[in-house]
């Protein structure tokens, strides 16, 4: 026999422009999962805020006694020390352009910075007026931003001018091993988590060597965190994206379909039954231009909800967001337009005006293109 | 002698985050041309403000006699409405959710809507209590909306069915033949111009032949309307992207690298001059995922403003914003860093903190992610 395929799911929130809504008790158990997996290494989860942006969603993580959290601007920043977190990460190398704010900030909550230019501590330490807590962003291999972690010289003088500034606390190393996204399966992930664990113990023992205790070690980033299970050398860990998860983690391996928190509504606004396709509002501007390849390299921008039905039981598959079914694709964006394949047959009893749901390819970006989210019952959650 | 490249051009306005950028001298001169081309070419103008979104720039266009305008959702009607405008098109296949507002706003503009199915004409036509100019969105090769040209017993009841409501006024055929941009060279955008314009020509014969009126047409994308001397048969055109141009644009070949008019100011953030690379606060939610393909077909996010001191003397090339220089281009994007490819010796005359202005690859998509501009010299133009 045949598997059966899901049926198209029509969305359970009756909105008239495309909206972001939310599952949940799939984000609590994402959440709760992740605090378990933190508390059995021996970490600290300071989860990165950036994925949310909610002040609502930040108060579930308190639920589950998380005090510590990461963000990746100084607005977050603010916004988050305006909803009760005083143990903050802006983990992004610092912006010298906006140091009087973060002076701001940092009189009131207890502020961590990144830094990996000796220039940038020196204008760091010497504009603040506040104290911070500084960690060296380290490369440990993805090579976006930090200092080469096979580069004691480097690291030790940066270290050393940090810690001529007074207002500067040097609280450790941090990396964001964000070449995990580039391995295909979980062996690979875990090859990353491996050598970049080794290569952030091999820093820190460098600057140990020449008598600069180095402080903790921060690491994070959602396929590790998900699928590795300890941690060795780590003082905490930083994973974001779990919170709501996506196409991209699914594809990776490091979440099933029933833990994707976070869908689009968009209203149908053309039916081509000859063609298998089904045009929704909902664009670039609504769901951001990333993509995934598709099996022959053409772009994936997100594929739409099918109810799930043959897919088993349990309360995950009941949800309100069903699950992602990838073989109704969306096939291309533009500005307000994006373009599913849907089987003939489904095309056909879809009516223009009804309501679909697609899964985003990456869920912090299209998160951030929404003021609020709508959770399945169509009730507003506050963000940034 | 070898060609001198042009050095790395620091942005002129100085701003503590990610800012968009515009020349109105640059903005002036594309309305100027496009305007002058429809006069030549004998069609009205009715640009897409989809692009800007920005009543300031709309009044520009005003300077030069345009009228009538082209916007993409209902938000954007209602806020040009607002700033005087009352001859409207919203160009994408009519939202039924948003019938309500449709219709308040049709009770004090000349609004046109975009049909392609006969219930949405039927459920239109029984809500509407104002009248409506309505355009039968024609599939003239693109595979997005629209009936296809060459049905013509569909169209023909689709006209039918639209002239039985007393509040819908056929207006005609309208179609967006977007895939002038899977063209490589001007030849390719010129042969979808040709093949576009006579099925339209053939949609609207098929019509008369009926019995039924099917009045103007309508086509238009900045391609086909930068780049064609004639517009045999058409009475308006709607292209949008030409205000501010981009990286896409150029690589077709539809404009000259100091016509683009729209940047974006980052700080910098980052510098590793052993690996050329230059870190900026600039990521996806600054510039949008939009992406060209490299030459190895790596994706190219943008790239970086060079003073173009070797290219020539003449007014556009002093703009403030100088021009793109894709030997400097963007490589890689994550939520808040892009990472920028640079010659070494640029990266080391660089400070943590200066500012640098990067040419985005789609002007539409990175505009739509600020609230405002700033001119070359600081001063903001308000948008929606």
């Amino acid at each position: 026999m045949a598997p059966s395929r899901s049926a198209l799911l029509r969305s359970p929130v009756p909105v008239e422009r495309p909206a972001a809504v939310i599952d949940p008790a799939r984000v609590r158990r994402n959440i709760e999962r992740m605090v378990a997996r933190a508390a059995r290494a021996g970490v600290r989860l300071r989860p990165h805020f950036k994925t949310h942006q909610s002040a609502a969603i930040g108060d579930w993580f308190r639920d589950y006694g998380v005090r510590a959290v990461t963000v990746s601007s100084v607005a977050m920043a603010r916004y988050f020390a305006q909803h009760g977190w005083d143990d903050i990460t802006l983990a992004v190398p610092v912006n010298l352009r906006e140091v009087e704010a973060i002076d701001e900030l940092a009189g009131t909550s207890d502020l961590g910075l990144l830094v990996d230019d000796e220039s940038a501590a020196q204008a760091l330490g010497s504009a603040l007026r506040a104290r911070v807590r500084v960690w060296i962003k380290i490369d440990a291999g993805y090579g976006r931003a930090g200092v080469r972690w096979d580069r004691p010289a480097q690291l030790l003088s940066l270290a050393r001018t940090i810690g001529r500034f007074p207002r500067l606390r040097l609280q450790g190393l941090l990396t964001h091993s964000g070449h995990s996204y580039r391995q295909t399966d979980a062996a690979g992930i875990l090859r990353v988590h491996e050598e970049s664990l080794a290569r952030m113990r091999e820093a820190r023992a460098a600057l140990a060597g020449a008598g600069v205790g180095a402080g903790e070690i921060s690491v994070g980033d959602t396929p590790t965190c998900s699928l590795a299970a300890s941690f060795p050398g780590v003082d905490e860990i930083r994973p974001g994206n779990f919170v709501f998860y996506d196409l991209m983690q699914m594809r990776l391996g490091v979440c099933s379909p029933d833990d994707l928190a976070l869908a689009v509504a968009c209203p149908v606004i053309g039916r081509y039954p000859d063609r298998e396709r089904l045009l929704l509002y909902g664009g670039t501007v609504h769901l951001s231009s990333e993509r995934l390849s598709g099996e022959k390299g053409e772009g994936l921008f997100g594929c739409l909800a099918g109810i799930g039905a043959s897919a088993g039981a349990g309360a995950n598959r009941d949800s309100a967001l069903g699950i992602p079914d990838l073989e109704m694709p969306l096939l291309s964006l533009t500005q307000e337009h994006g373009m599913a394949r849907v089987p003939g047959s489904e095309v056909r009893a879809v009516e223009i005006g009804e309501m679909v749901l697609v899964y985003p390819v990456h869920a912090c970006i299209t998160a951030h293109l929404y003021r609020a989210y709508l959770d399945g019952k169509g009730e507003p959650l506050g963000r940034r």
